[in-house]
């Protein structure tokens, strides 16, 4: 693209650096913001520079927090012995939306994916070895995505905390609430009928 | 969405104010910024930041510009009396892209749209007619979009400049090269039928 502006170019250009976002998308709202009045790009420019250079992540959990330790950590009426390992802050926020969950949870940052060049070093799971090794914790859940990359980061830190008195689960997975059985695929039918629920305790969630 | 910090809450909230860019999209962006080093949201920050502050638009093409007189219209190997009206600088630059067109533009800032409140008094058209009435101009090109709204534009143009010594015309609608017939709508098969042009024309085109 041949612009008639260096300004205009850089700052399609770092717009086109982020995810999803091409050239065309990028002067599309390079060229929105400079017909809206000036202060709402200020407005973003100084919301993404204070969001990147303040937010913190909670020392405890590693979910992004304004504070040391987080909201959920903080609060005394969430059952501090029960730890859902999630993978990023979008899961903890799927999770807190279903109301279901009064447990703490840690967050890994990410999943084991060699092809990606991310090995357990690079995620939070020493601090959640550490935990589980500091009795804290008496559940476990693994709410990773059910991947190749999910399942292989769940067995990892079930081999490093075997020994320790803790109870793991996974989240249960089967057929959407819902969710019409003719559409699901095998893999998932296959484990809603092997992980099948007393029809008593099925009434109760309902 | 129930966020754990106020400040990935502010950005994702800014982000989303972006067209085509819903909360769940934002949120992917930020957490994106997030994960790579502080440097490349600081000069996103910074290239949004002198964009905005310090971009100009051409004086006499009102094209967007690095300095008061855009290139275009400063190259002395233009043809200066003849001149493209466009919406916006993506026509331009899709123009210049085609490497056949010599003279100079004149940027609108958009069409004249009753719907969205855009009146004529919101678009460089006395900016444009003030350019043909000071004889400058001998050829006025129309390139807008095909639609009622452009076609309103173009009128209201023609009847502005209605009685001055300049020549109007419009860009050839038709079937796009390499295009099939079977496969155009009728409103374009039509007009190209219309507006055919003398064969030899066409071999020296190709």
């Amino acid at each position: 693209m041949d612009f008639s502006s260096k300004l205009l170019e850089n700052a399609v250009e770092e717009m086109s650096q982020l995810p999803g976002i091409g050239k065309r998308t990028a002067l599309r709202l390079v060229l929105h913001l400079l017909k809206q009045p000036e202060n709402q790009t200020e407005k973003l420019v100084s919301a993404l520079h204070n969001m990147r250079s303040d937010v913190k992540f909670c020392k405890k959990c590693f979910n992004i927090s304004d504070t040391d330790i987080c909201e959920i950590c903080a609060n005394p009426k969430r059952e501090e012995n029960v730890v859902c390992v999630v993978e990023d802050i979008r899961d903890v926020m799927a999770i807190e939306a279903t109301s279901q969950y009064k447990g703490l949870y840690h967050v890994l940052g990410g999943k084991i994916s060699p092809i990606d060049g991310i090995g357990p070093g690079d995620l939070q799971i020493h601090s959640l070895v550490e935990r589980v090794k500091s009795g804290e914790v008496k559940e476990l859940i693994f709410a990773l995505s059910s991947t190749m990359e999910g399942d292989t980061t769940n067995f990892y830190i079930y081999k490093q905390i075997e020994g320790f008195a803790v109870e793991t689960s996974t989240i249960a997975r089967g057929i959407a609430v819902g969710g019409e059985l003719e559409y699901a695929d095998e893999v998932t039918l296959g484990r809603s009928i092997v992980n099948r629920i007393p029809f008593e305790k099925s009434l109760k969630n309902s």
